[in-house]
């Protein structure tokens, strides 16, 4: 069964994105509004939904551009947040996640996209859709606001694991510069290495570790190394890849959405301060609302999980229409760009599998 | 010897600070500017500056405010960003940095500030003035700008080590909450363990760990702990003082620091983009001062060593007039609540010293 076969197929064949309509904070009604707008945005998508049927084929009726281009599959229970992964893995068989997981290892869809438990998420993905040959921890890379020319940096691990040793974060270098490539245009990404400080003597010692052993794959791979960049650089031009173990990206993004949602609020109650400035923000109306849209973390939504034989896109809890249909926007431009077929060609001809093997940099620098 | 013999002492008893002129991106020009500024606010400072005389002399003479209110102590040696911390222990006796540290370690002055090197500032704080009985890991605490009614959470360790196990942990747990009750004046601060999720049996075994010994001491000392937190909730009013290793409470410092800059970066270039949006960036000046002033991090400038015999206020590499401003006025106001010697008398009371002794528990929960 492939998922054309189940549309109505009026149209060209569509891009099909399956979509666990359950397990965000705001419920599945905020998860059919925004593929609702992603679909009237964009013609070329399809969904697969998965949820409790009758809940959602009356969301669904609602939105007439849903029609045709939306299937449901039942399923009954939810991953709550706060379900532990290894129970979602044994018991989570009836979830909407692990149904959403199902349809792209069946083939029926390319990508798949939850705002659902993110551990629970990783979990059933890994059991699922299983590693790429030579990954040992997958990653989830997220798209960061900054100074350089394409407007964003990729950043990972973001909360896939908590750990990370020295192979791990050069995978994560070697995943996170085929996503630039292939998600940002970027032919030839730099590179950065997260520390406490710029100087090669500085942090832990897995970190002196990597930074030694993605500086040597730089030469026969297509990026560069900028070295250990400090938490002020990631918005910087410096680099368009920030690498880092899980624990430490988790508590970077979500530091960042904090800060960036306190001085909103600051600039808000600034705004209202005095007469004068009221008349200001209304003039300045315009201005305000092109920075917001640049640093809103609802269009920026969607963290995407590296080093599986599948594509899955994870959305913010507490995405609303807008942070879905920002997911399903990446979703939709990865499945488009083949991303999945060549992060694993890439991660197959990188020399990770070979770490034990001291002869390795002495042959691949006869190959360059 | 002490400070006050040592100065004109034409008024009454004066505050003396140690103060490391060098090892700062902007040199001495930028301290002795700030203390000036200091000098002029607050007629209770005196200083006592360290670096090479002759240079120091001349920029201390061209500001009247310092008149008789600054002492020169002559350091040739200056250490440098690059520094290592090793070598600034064993040959750095001639430098700026090492006289600073000696004039609190000597009593002639109450708390000493540098803009230098991190790591060596801290080494050579820990070897001069040696850690306080009981102590294992010293840390940096920062303060945070928030949503409290304080406007500022405490957040350690921002960067003093890299490692904290969770009987570290539990004494920065200790040492925060001393810092926010003598600093912030909250007779009970509300204490979170930094993590990457609220749920009890997420984030790293150590984690998990200083959560249960931080939750039981609370029932003997003057605190609430609200358990894990996440990094967006360090700007939060659930939560005063932030508990973290030194790793990635430095990359959440940096981090929040480069999302607020670009933030205001952009938000220039919003209001440069018509003449409609200059007009309203005039009518709004006063509001975005007063917002600028809030989130300006000059103006939360100075981390301070806690766990040590002495206060060391560390600033800004980067800090300008301001910056050094506001690391001298918190100085100032430590050195006034006489912090050190309250902190001396918590940590000495707390239980972290029989961390191994197992009937700890049972004896501390039987004197409640």
């Amino acid at each position: 069964m492939t998922a054309d076969a189940s549309h109505a197929a009026q149209e060209a064949p569509r891009t099909v994105l399956s979509v666990d309509a359950m397990g965000g904070d705001r419920g599945p009604a905020a998860v059919v509004a925004g593929i609702a707008r992603s679909a009237a945005k964009n013609p070329e998508i399809a969904f697969i939904l998965h949820g409790p049927e009758k809940e959602l084929t009356k969301l669904v009726k609602r939105r007439k551009v849903l029609a045709g281009r939306c299937e449901i599959r039942d399923a009954d229970e939810v991953v709550t947040m706060d379900a532990k992964p290894s129970q979602v893995m044994r018991k989570g068989k009836n979830t909407s996640m692990w149904s959403a997981i199902e349809a792209v290892r069946n083939g029926d869809a390319t990508v798949c996209v939850s705002c659902g438990n993110t551990g629970a998420l990783m979990a059933l993905s890994m059991v699922r859709l299983r590693k790429l040959p030579g990954v040992n921890r997958p990653a989830i890379a997220c798209l960061w606001p900054s100074r350089n020319p394409q407007g964003f940096n990729v950043m990972l691990d973001v909360g896939a694991d908590i750990r990370a040793d020295q192979h791990d974060l050069l995978q994560y270098a070697m995943m996170g510069a085929s996503y630039a490539r292939n998600g940002l245009h970027l032919p030839r990404p730099r590179i950065g290495l997260l520390n406490v400080g710029t100087e090669e003597h500085k942090g832990r010692a897995e970190l002196k570790a990597a930074h030694d052993l993605i500086e040597e794959a730089a030469k026969t791979n297509d990026y560069d190394f900028v070295g250990f960049v400090e938490g002020g650089d990631i918005p910087s031009n410096k680099v368009d890849v920030i690498v880092t173990d899980g624990f430490t990206g988790n508590v970077a993004l979500k530091t960042a959405e904090g800060t960036a949602s306190l001085i909103s609020e600051l600039l808000r109650a600034a705004f209202k301060f005095s007469p004068l400035s009221r008349i200001a923000a209304l003039l300045a109306l315009t201005s305000l609302r092109r920075l917001r849209k640049r640093i809103d973390p609802r269009r920026v939504n969607g963290g995407v999980f590296l080093g599986l034989n599948g594509t899955v896109v994870k959305s913010h809890g507490s995405a609303d229409a807008t942070g879905v249909s920002s997911a399903v926007k990446l979703a939709f431009q990865l499945a488009q760009s083949g991303f999945a077929e060549r992060l694993a060609a890439r991660v197959a001809s990188t020399p990770t599998q070979r770490q034990d093997d001291e002869t390795f940099h002495s042959e691949s620098s006869g190959q360059k």
